[in-house]
């Protein structure tokens, strides 16, 4: 048994799979469970919870077959204190449970309708039920941070008696503060001895901050999930704990934090959980700028208005044009398509995509190629495909198709094709074309969710990939998310072959 | 002058229009900008940061609208230590400014370009120019958390002699700890006297954190933003902030908390810029409950589960059927519609539903009514419209039109509309009917964000209301974006009338 290791690294207990699956309306198959456990697993976290066993066929499954995959990572699953839950937990192949009773007021008379002294005895009978099938144990008092300080030190004293293995301290509505844990996990470690997680909620966006708390206090362990899903607000975010615990307290722990930016879009995906833009870390604006101030700032030294290196978190920085942007900015992002505008030129551009921006749109990096073509008084910046027309059927007993016309280099293409919906018809239906005739895919399709009514603004963004990995992007916002997904594809293959074009004659050069 | 008033209320400085419109991407219009400050000054903010002037006209023309306004709060504008941008702050007709400069090497070398020596006197030099202006003014020193400390001291002292108003400290880049952000701000009230806000960037999700853990050191103001917006990963959140000093610290404020949900509702639609669901306060999960475990304690005793009752932010609970969902959660859903299952009957219909929600669906109200029906062998739960089918052209160069054949009350309906896309064109051919039949309208739409590919799963969620007022959602998934947005509709008009059906039945027992 583990006793206050003296290990100095925090040690990471991911509940991605458990808490994190709990989120209202998520639910995954078996196969996608074991798909995200897979990625916990390169990413280096210590535990992955894999489930709590009692809770369907579906999840017994899932957790059998993450045990099945002899992962790195030691495979852990919840259960009450109560013998059909760890009986399931132990069916499922773990040698690690974490059972969990609640220990406030509240919980006991609402919803246990226990004493105090039926929950000790079920706390202590759990722990020595579990151990005896020969179990590693963690112990979770559920609701810690609400309980009276003494009954709870009785219990943790009473499981600790029992030989668990670790204490978690549960922080279940997200009721507490920094100071609040400082001290309970103090207090805790010195009645108990025995290791200590805490597993923070973040119903006041406190859910780091309060883990670090208990880290700096003598825990070591935090309980974390990928892109803090969980109950309600969710749990501690993986991502941005473990990076404030590397950058800002110099702690150790085992994430490859280069992979981070990867799992966090799998399990988005897989989840069907969508990350917000301004996220710590992980989100889309993280490490993009739009600001004159800023992007000025940053092309000069990354550091003045970065915390971090993208790279760092397996991500790239990006700039915006827009309203805020200022004359560096746009010129940096005209120079990497080798557009050089005298100081004027660039002053004018500037002024021209303020002017579009100030009636709020955004504008596409196409777009800020198109308004340098014209005050360049250029025209190797037009659009290289042109969209002729293009037309769907759709509906009930139908199968969605789509005809696109284009013109490209003079001569007219038209291809159809079906797809599982409309703007899927359509954008295979280009991409038949731009595949055919300059080797570019789709890579990636994203459609930023719409709120308001069916006719509110749609924001859709296309990444393309060329025959030699270039990468590139387009966004478009349109009321129709038909014509902004066609929009938005085809600036993204304009794009590439604008680059094409353009790094063909820096190479000439 | 206010010199460290012994004032307890927390001064909430909402920075959305100015730091949350720098979020990459981000374009409003001057006309919504002036519509976000009403809001802000509906929910009492202390001071609006309306924006930064010289960035552009349309900038100019939103500040001056909202002077105009004559509203509550404070207005306040952005200005570097330069003329031309103070003069462009007092030229909107503020009477509060807020000006900054960099202090930290790396900012002065870098970006600035400047010796200490000409930030020092640039910083005093734009302090006495605004009070000479008649300006109430705050000073930032820009990412004072990385500045030498001494110098920072200086500088402060300097504009403080300047007879500034207030000093802000920014934590520019979020990499600051609650415990560095706590001795700083004691150090500079006692250095300068001069009341103390602090600004803090959420780059490794800390900044409520070190909002709060500022303001127990005697700073008297923080600035935040609707939503957490701003440049990055945001700025800290209001509705976290204000919430968490209430609940957690008993610090009183300005803000009317009940309409925090409708003001963040009204910033994500305006700003374009999405809210994810495990976000404190304002995601849509923070009162949405599935677990078995969690929904049982809710029940009995909201506050098992619930931090704060929903309500207080303007919200209300909701639960989720799935597969974590237990017996207790099902039969209050089910108690809704005024539906009581034997224990027998409630086991298999929970059964049922945890087999689908095994396969990775999330379950509707519909669905899971329906599950009830077929359990109790009762057929008063089937849909009541039922959709025959639809079709739909649209296209470029054409007008979205949807046909739609629909059967309810044994009669056939057909219906077409045309619309701004396909989705809206199909949705009003339903409505159409649905009015004309059932008085039912659509209240509000929304897709989730898709990501991966444009045959990934859509998530949409309509809501409908009646004549009565009575607001009902229904959320369905699927690949077509047409079909899932027209099949949520039909789900929600269905529960709309199954629920008028068995309230009548209920009014005449």
């Amino acid at each position: 048994m583990i006793r206050l290791s003296l290990d100095s690294l925090v040690r990471i207990f991911d509940t991605t799979l458990r808490d994190g699956e709990q989120t209202p309306g998520v639910s995954i198959t078996p196969t996608q469970k074991l798909d995200i456990a897979i990625k916990l697993d390169e990413i280096g976290v210590d535990v992955i919870e894999a489930g709590f066993p009692v809770v369907s066929e579906g999840e017994i499954t899932g957790i059998k077959n993450i045990v099945k995959q002899n992962l790195r990572a030691d495979i852990c699953a919840l259960a009450r204190t109560v013998k059909s839950d760890l009986d399931a937990a132990i069916d499922c192949g773990v040698s690690y449970v974490h059972t969990f009773i609640a220990t406030s007021e509240i919980h006991m008379t609402y919803k246990l309708k226990m004493s105090k002294e039926q929950v000790l005895e079920k706390a202590i009978w759990a722990v020595q039920y579990a151990k005896d099938h020969g179990m590693r144990v963690e112990f979770s008092a559920e609701d810690a941070t609400r309980s009276d300080r003494q009954f709870l030190l009785k219990v943790l004293k009473g499981v600790s008696d029992a030989h668990v293995d670790r204490i978690d301290l549960p922080d279940t509505v997200g009721y507490a503060t920094p100071s609040y844990i400082q001290t309970l996990v103090k207090e805790v470690i010195a009645a108990t001895n025995v290791p200590v997680s805490v597993h923070c909620h973040d119903d006041f966006g406190l859910a780091v901050a309060n883990s670090i708390s208990g880290i700096l206090a003598g825990a070591s362990c935090a309980h974390v999930t990928i892109n803090g899903l969980g109950e309600r607000a969710g749990n501690a975010s993986l991502e941005e704990l473990v990076m404030a615990l590397q950058c800002l307290y110099g702690k150790k722990h085992n994430i490859k934090t280069e992979l981070l930016f990867e799992v966090s879009k799998y399990v988005s995906n897989t989840m069907g959980v969508i990350v917000q833009p301004n996220k710590a870390i992980i989100g889309e604006n993280a490490f993009g700028h739009e600001s004159g101030i800023h992007t000025h700032g940053v092309i000069n030294n990354p550091m003045t208005y970065e915390p971090i290196s993208p790279e760092l978190v397996g991500r790239r920085r990006w700039l915006q044009a827009g309203k805020h942007a200022g004359a560096h900015g746009i010129r940096a992002m005209l120079l990497e398509f080798g557009i050089e505008p005298t100081d004027e030129q660039l002053h004018k551009i500037v002024e021209k995509q303020k002017n579009i921006a100030d009636t709020g749109n955004s504008i596409t990096t196409s777009e800020l190629l198109s308004i340098a073509g014209e005050v360049l008084n250029s025209n190797k910046f037009e659009e290289k495909f042109k969209l002729h027309d293009f037309h769907i059927v759709t509906g009930m007993k139908m199968i969605p198709t789509a005809v696109v016309r284009l013109n490209t280099h003079g001569k007219n293409f038209i291809a159809s094709e079906i797809g599982v919906g409309p703007v899927d018809a359509a954008l295979k239906a280009i991409q038949k074309i731009a595949t055919e005739v300059a080797n570019i895919r789709i890579r990636e399709y994203r459609l930023d969710s719409i709120t308001g009514g069916s006719d509110a603004l749609a924001e859709v963004s296309v990444k393309v990939e060329d025959l030699d990995g270039n990468v590139i992007s387009a966004k478009k916002s349109g009321e129709d998310v038909v014509v902004a997904s066609v929009q938005a594809l085809m600036d993204a293959i304009n794009k590439t072959m604008l680059k094409k074009l353009l790094d063909s004659k820096h190479r000439q050069l």
